[in-house]
């Protein structure tokens, strides 16, 4: 989906995202402030990110409800590109998903598509792609899922579970569709071309309705899923769109595995994460602590700020303190720095620690 | 591949195939005295369809002689597109393929593509195409192929060990190859511009040369499959092109299990051939007795003889007898189809046990 300022598409996301734009471009519903008190009606609670509009639109999140609302059940469906390792920005849609695991009762199927990486990537291999994607499957599953109602599938080797079903949405989806959508050319591989229909079939491998939490970027494969869903006799799949986490560089790039300095992975140790904060974090300061202090900070910049926001201080209190006492100039970037570098590497060791139990696990949770 | 005349494509054949103008279109090579020569050399024996020229074209097959000759082993690959169920003329490179296998002492593979008869099909399902396709596999098997050394492979079913090489392939493939060669268009589906990768994949399931018998509408697939060999660090695969058994109404139109009076299935009894054969074949002879005695009759347009030509009639020297009495009109129309009624229903009987037999062993063939 081209724009003046800013380029969002699955493979491809550049400049500063208006997510507003994008919710008119995508034609996709903005999480409505009824959408939020039916979930707190149902669930006792509002999780964080849905709160502080991290996630801030859907589409037929409002069906998931009712369906809830009448006895019924539903499941979800993520899952990650396994181009490289994990950073903290691909945790946030999984820790959505594992709010509504424990909300609502759920499955939840996690796809690695280790395909469709090697497919987009000239340079990488597909061994390379599948080795990610085992990486990847260890932070999914750090975050608390169980096995008894969470299932891994990844795609070279979960392909027989996925195949006959993603013929039946390949033969649905033309030529011209995967080109409106995704602006392919004569030079795309084949395999990027049918690559979608594969990414689609999670989403009826259980026959019941299913919501998506997901990176915004993503959409474009599930427009596609819910043009063809009614033709195969299916429910249209619900979505709900989170923002992108910005690379430590500004708010206006999103967190690439490709650049390792920009991004904080999971598996950065202490020392590393703050040396990343302190070294690279786009600062929203003044350039002298004298200035800083008689003109404040600019939070809606800065990315130690933004990480809070997003991520790493739930307690919106706290959250509140931070921000006002960094806009009046009590707080100090390299404090601001020092809080979230705190903040990180305590989550990052809880983190750490249950991915060495999780690596042992892992068969347990790849569909068989 | 269009033509003033006549068409070729792998879903679709029409027209009066001049098969020396499809070598010079498809770029292939004529099967040589050579080769035959070399061929008889190394089995001390020439099948008759390669003698009589059913098996005319080829590519590589000279490499795959000298590969041989220098004691080193390759593999054969065929298959079928299970559309429906198996008449005589898809038995023509099977049957191939059983002699090669005897000569070669090779391993074998054959793909049913019930997922791409899927996507050709408007109107068919996958569980029909997947129906076939074990209906088809017990054909193939009551050609007398082992379990030891030979795999029939069923795409939905054996996706799991087919799709990691199809990746490989499909990365290579661009939307431009694909429309150049299959003539794709806008509103082709998905899984049929994804699918000819799926084709490839078994010419590379061993770490040895192949070599393909296929009827040449087959052959615009491999084509691909050849240009992309060696970017994938493979040998390109060789291939031995068959001629389009004719249908019943006439040298000029292909079998088609769409047309249910125009071919003779496999599991037709004794009374049905005898009414095909009599009711639909169309006949070089003349009008009437008198004429056809007069004048003699044209082996060349008539089905009956075709047949005989093509399949039933293995013994070059009575092959002969009935050419020359048809053309002086000692042998009439009625006489020619009653011999070729006999050997159809002779070899079918033969073949019907064989059948009963297989459909008790088809999961010994089928990849695991």
């Amino acid at each position: 989906m081209l724009n003046k300022d800013f380029t969002v598409t699955p493979w491809y996301v550049e400049g500063a995202i208006d997510y507003n734009k994008l919710i008119k471009q995508f034609g996709t519903e903005r999480i409505s402030e009824n959408i939020l008190y039916r979930l707190e009606k149902i669930t006792g609670d509002i999780h964080f990110m849905l709160k502080r509009g991290i996630f801030f639109s859907h589409r037929d999140l409002h069906k998931i409800l009712d369906v809830y609302e009448q006895n019924n059940k539903f499941f979800v469906y993520t899952g990650r590109g396994p181009s490289g390792n994990t950073h903290i920005g691909h945790l946030i849609p999984w820790i959505l998903t594992k709010w509504i695991q424990d909300k609502f009762n759920t499955n939840v199927y996690f796809q690695l598509s280790d395909d469709e990486k090697f497919f987009a990537n000239k340079n990488i291999t597909l061994s390379t792609t599948s080795r990610f994607a085992y990486e990847n499957a260890i932070d999914f599953i750090a975050l608390g899922f169980k096995p008894n109602n969470t299932k891994i599938i990844i795609n070279t080797k979960n392909i027989n579970n996925l195949y006959p079903l993603t013929c039946q949405i390949a033969k649905k989806i033309n030529l011209s569709n995967v080109k409106a959508v995704f602006g392919f050319t004569n030079d795309t591989n084949i395999g990027m071309i049918f690559y979608t229909a594969l990414q689609s079939a999670p989403c009826f491998i259980e026959n019941k309705p299913v919501l998506i939490p997901l990176g915004i970027d993503q959409d474009p494969h599930f427009r596609i899923t819910r043009d063809i869903a009614p033709k195969i006799g299916k429910i249209k799949p619900a979505i709900i769109h989170g923002m992108m986490m910005p690379s430590l560089l500004g708010i206006n790039s999103k967190m690439s595995t490709s650049q390792k300095n920009s991004v904080i992975y999971t598996t950065d140790s202490p020392n590393i994460v703050k040396n990343k904060i302190n070294k690279y974090a786009f600062s929203g300061g003044q350039s002298d602590i004298k200035m800083h202090r008689k003109k404040g900070g600019d939070p809606s910049v800065d990315i130690a700020y933004q990480y809070m926001h997003m991520f790493f201080e739930p307690d919106d209190k706290k959250l509140k303190k931070i921000h006002d006492d960094y806009i009046s100039g009590r707080l100090l970037t390299g404090e601001l720095k020092s809080m979230t570098i705190t903040k990180i590497n305590e989550f990052l060791e809880k983190h750490q620690h249950r991915r060495d139990e999780a690596v042992k696990h892992i068969d347990e949770y790849v569909l068989q």
